[in-house]
């Protein structure tokens, strides 16, 4: 299993009038893990849309909110890739606050569409390349 | 089982680069969904939180992106409350498109937290009565 | 002077732990005023976008923030161009509370950008066509 | 006067279907921008509002949009108080390139607010005394 762990702080305008995260900003934050993620395996998600044509849209999201997150925290985001993934990828992020409890678990689904195309395509080999090695 | 409609109007700034509705602004669409579905009921949940003192935080979400949402589209969000509510209460919002099909579905299950004690509470009392007349 | 009404209701997501609607959620608004402005008029944003392939990136805003406004209020926006559009465009928000009290006016200036050759062009003729009955 | 320097990567929810940073999520950028600004001062924003009790409401805020930012651009926040503050205080954050050129510049200014009474009051001292030695 691949993963990797990067931070994020929580911003004001990321509030709500409870005073905690709102919780459809989330998904911004597993954006984050999950992109950092991929650069620290050399992939860039970028160039795959700009230089491999391939867009990565969501399929399915699952989250989990177990403690609620405030203005200011530093967050870990600890996003893994819990299997080798074939049509479509998955990423768990867990967010963590710094006392090292879990405040928040997201799973997202995500599938490989041609930009040209508009069609579903299998995953680029590059990333199966770069990730076959932590699924042996 | 109770049932609400309403509508929205997909934002500039709701869409990313990538043409679609970025997958972190559904959560807004679904708060839209079922705060105009308890107004339908009666409920103010702005009044909930200032005069019941009761916080409806967010504990799971799940999310399925079945077809992608553009820029300027007039989205029908069709938010129901698929069982009578305990100690939490689970709101459904399907997302249809224009022409009838489903766009996406969200399932938000809230609990119930008292403003002054922090603590988890029973749905209130109001909110059950004027749901159970749709649960018979 | 071509004047336009339409109206928002505050979400959740776009307050902040003071309470308020977060300093930088009101150009969302600011957006819903002008395209509904433009609506009126006859004019999709989109099809200018999509059909006469012309983008209108924002170059300057000004906003004075007046009163704070709250989760669930109804907003009126006033949405006016103040003068005749060249090779730039304006369009003034007043937000105003329902008390009929000025919460907040956004000032926002936008040209018109080739979506070809990505370089500056003049403002649409058919815009103009429609805009001239107002400032006769 | 006091300058500070920090970064932030545009995340994709940031974008807009332009392809660009949407216009509205510049004054994120600056949130981040004063607030670091001000803990490289020993201030924490957060403890203001916890401790001082003290808000900072936003009273205007001026954008110039010179170049659009683009989806994971690193970008530079260069952060100054131009002025002295007295019972405002003004943030001016340019936005750089990675090629150093100017992207973007907000000028954001504030007012003082008591929690308890709501009422506007005088800067902080805490702030005055820390900032008083840029300004000689």
């Amino acid at each position: 299993m691949f993963k990797h762990r990067t931070q994020v702080r929580v911003r004001y305008g990321e509030t709500d009038r409870m005073g905690y995260v709102y919780y459809g900003n989330y998904p911004l934050y597993y954006e984050v893990g999950r992109v950092e993620a991929l650069r620290a395996l050399g992939l860039s998600y970028r160039k795959m849309e700009d230089e491999l044509m391939v867009f990565m849209p969501v399929m399915s999201l699952q989250v989990k909110y177990v403690r609620p997150c405030f203005y200011d925290e530093v967050l870990d985001l600890e996003t893994s890739i819990p299997q080798i993934p074939g049509d479509i990828i998955q990423f768990n992020t867990d967010i963590i606050k710094g006392d090292g409890k879990l405040a928040n678990r997201g799973l997202v689904t995500l599938c490989f569409v041609d930009k040209n195309t508009n069609k579903r395509v299998q995953i680029p080999q590059q990333i199966i390349d770069v990730l076959k090695e932590y699924f042996i």
